[in-house]
């Protein structure tokens, strides 16, 4: 772009829903674990968590003196000590391709996204999303040259058939992945390990790559929540995260599993030109996650299952199988002023919700609400305060 | 790409050289403040620093009850305190265009870079290097499908006249920005007040945005180090990183300043697709570098210039005006085996440098030697070794 050219206008950038995600400056801390400001609205339209991570995984406990190079530049395909400790954790799962050169520490889950597409969509190439889908997704295709393809899904299909015939009717000539998460940002379903071969059958047979974002595996509420590797482990690449299983939004940590070292090289590469590597302290705090995060992890489980429970009773919505939100329609409750409106009204009452456009066209008059982002009683509180504007 | 297409055979992905970047899990922590392991080779081609990161600037100093949102989401522009500091810093270097809305904190300067090139550069246009470059420069621009034109002049253009001359003479149809280091990595050439003027001039006339990397700002040990932004702030963009200047290479922070909001805006769209946010802990490092390393960079700037001067004096070069780095020309010294010999000698005595080639085409019979990867001694007691290879 010419220099004479400048971009026009403030772009929205929030994936968060309008309101940016909260200034950890601005955020006053409690006593005890929750880091919740007491008095300011409720911020149910971050994905984010109100727990701490535990004590081990905290950046205070990664001392210069026990963790060498803590502050220096690692390997950036990720710290050894890491790589390993992911594989051994895929491997137990059930990942037989996990190895060495097929994983890959990334700057985030959406470090580790945006690279994949990077180095497997050219420029104009497609990617069908199912949605509603991860705010941030589309963008992530876009801002790679690439090309989002919605498909409305986790609302709407049931079985396995009626989503091969969904997707052979929307993937268009020229489309070379399918992304989807599971358990689902923002609906909270947990895809069925039949519904997931249909998806790694389509793609197999129209020789798509498949984007499997994973971020929310260990909140699995209910039903069998398993990764499209498991069907077609040829062609999928898998993302996981230490943000939302650990509490470590912050850290920008997660890693990919890859089919092969050469699809990992490319997607190594793009990282090493955007990102150069995943941060060295929070590769250290994802490996401190995953040797002695266990506990941790079964008290949050705990802790999000019976918030989202609360949530979706006090909307007298069906319970979450999975994920931190629920996402509804209010399309009967809007007014003149449409969603933001609706949102205004909320606001007003003490809660910010994200609206559901960003997950996907025709999701317009749809909300995402976060149940994890506060304790659960306060979660529930928000959500009859919700209700109460239905 | 096809998923039956999977790339071939193993990049080479270390803009280092060869060499990967020591792994943190590898290297054996030293009491005291180096984090050198004994025995191993001398990494010099690594740009990093021997010296840990000021006290209260270390993971283990940042408390989760102190600081507040320390492993959350927080603002994907990046923290307020941070954002306010940056601004106060560079006003104080005398950028009258410094403002919370046109800086952006990221996930260290190469991704603000890459964001840069993003957001500035369509697919094919040219982006001009100014040749020798930082090594991952080249990959950053193709990564984001833009194409880098390649202009020796560091090591050869010594006056605002052959400056301007080189540029019009290397400069394509189709070209939308300039990019240059300064102090310059690999060459340690500061340049000259009137030299920058004269690039600022060039890209006016040609409506060039200017890409001006100044990462290592904080060590220019001879001549005046001025930024681009003095001579053409509307459209230059600054990068900055606390990698460099404060030993936090491996927290993955740095922070670009930009000639106004909505271009900033452009750039903070397409980070937030690809690294969402700078890491939190880390902009919270850079925060306190901001307002308490002034006396710990005072100390590196001392070790670094005699680290520059004792290494450049054994390899009878003239000492180094700035940075990191020392790099030569080995022609005369090669044989058959080329400059991958050449390497390997150094490496049989003990020092790993980094290959010329990286830095640009035409410099494939250079090395670059980093001499503050190492304590001073250590650093010229390795130039000294390389020395009696030449």
């Amino acid at each position: 772009m010419s220099a004479s050219i400048a971009a026009t206008g403030r772009a929205v950038f929030s994936p968060l829903g309008g309101a940016a995600a909260p200034d950890g400056a601005a955020v006053a801390a409690r006593s005890g674990e929750s880091a919740v400001p007491d008095g300011a609205a409720v911020a149910l339209n971050v994905g984010d968590t109100w727990l701490r991570p535990f004590e081990a995984g905290r950046m205070e406990a990664l001392r210069c003196a026990e963790v060498p190079g803590l502050h220096r530049y690692c390997d950036t395909q990720g710290i050894a000590a890491l790589l390993e400790a992911v594989v051994q954790k895929l491997r137990a799962q059930g990942a037989r391709g996990a190895a060495r050169e097929t994983v890959l520490a990334c700057a985030g889950a959406t470090s580790g996204l945006a690279c994949a597409v990077s180095a497997l969509a050219d420029p104009g190439e497609s990617v069908l999303l199912l949605a509603p889908f991860w705010p941030l997704i589309r963008g992530v295709v876009r801002s790679q040259r690439a090309t989002p393809v919605e498909l409305p899904f986790f609302d709407r299909i049931a079985t396995p058939g009626e989503a091969t015939a969904a997707l052979e009717a929307a993937c268009p000539p020229g489309c070379v992945a399918l992304y989807f998460s599971n358990p689902s940002n923002p609906t909270g379903r947990v895809l069925a390990p039949e519904m997931v071969e249909a998806l790694a059958d389509f793609a197999r047979r129209r020789d798509l790559w498949i984007l499997c974002d994973e971020v929310y595996e260990d909140y699995a509420f209910q039903g069998e929540c398993v990764s499209a590797a498991r069907f077609a482990p040829e062609r999928t690449i898998s993302a996981f995260s230490f943000s939302k299983a650990y509490g470590m939004a912050g850290n920008r940590c997660g890693y990919l599993l890859t089919p092969n070292a050469s699809v990992c090289d490319g997607i190594h590469r793009a990282s090493v030109h955007s990102a150069y590597h995943a941060p060295t302290a929070a590769q250290w705090a994802g490996l401190r996650a995953l040797q002695s995060g266990a506990d941790w992890l079964a008290r949050a489980r705990s802790f999000y299952r019976q918030a989202g429970e609360a949530a979706a009773a006090a909307l007298k919505l069906p319970a979450p199988e999975g994920g931190c939100f629920l996402f509804f329609d209010v399309a009967a409750r809007l007014d003149e002023r449409g969603m933001t409106g609706f949102l205004e009204d909320c606001w007003q009452r003490g809660v910010l919700l994200a609206p559901g456009a960003s997950s996907g066209q025709g999701y317009e008059s749809w909300v995402r609400l976060c149940y994890t982002a506060v304790p659960p009683q306060e979660a529930e509180q928000a959500a009859r305060r919700v209700a109460e504007l239905l």
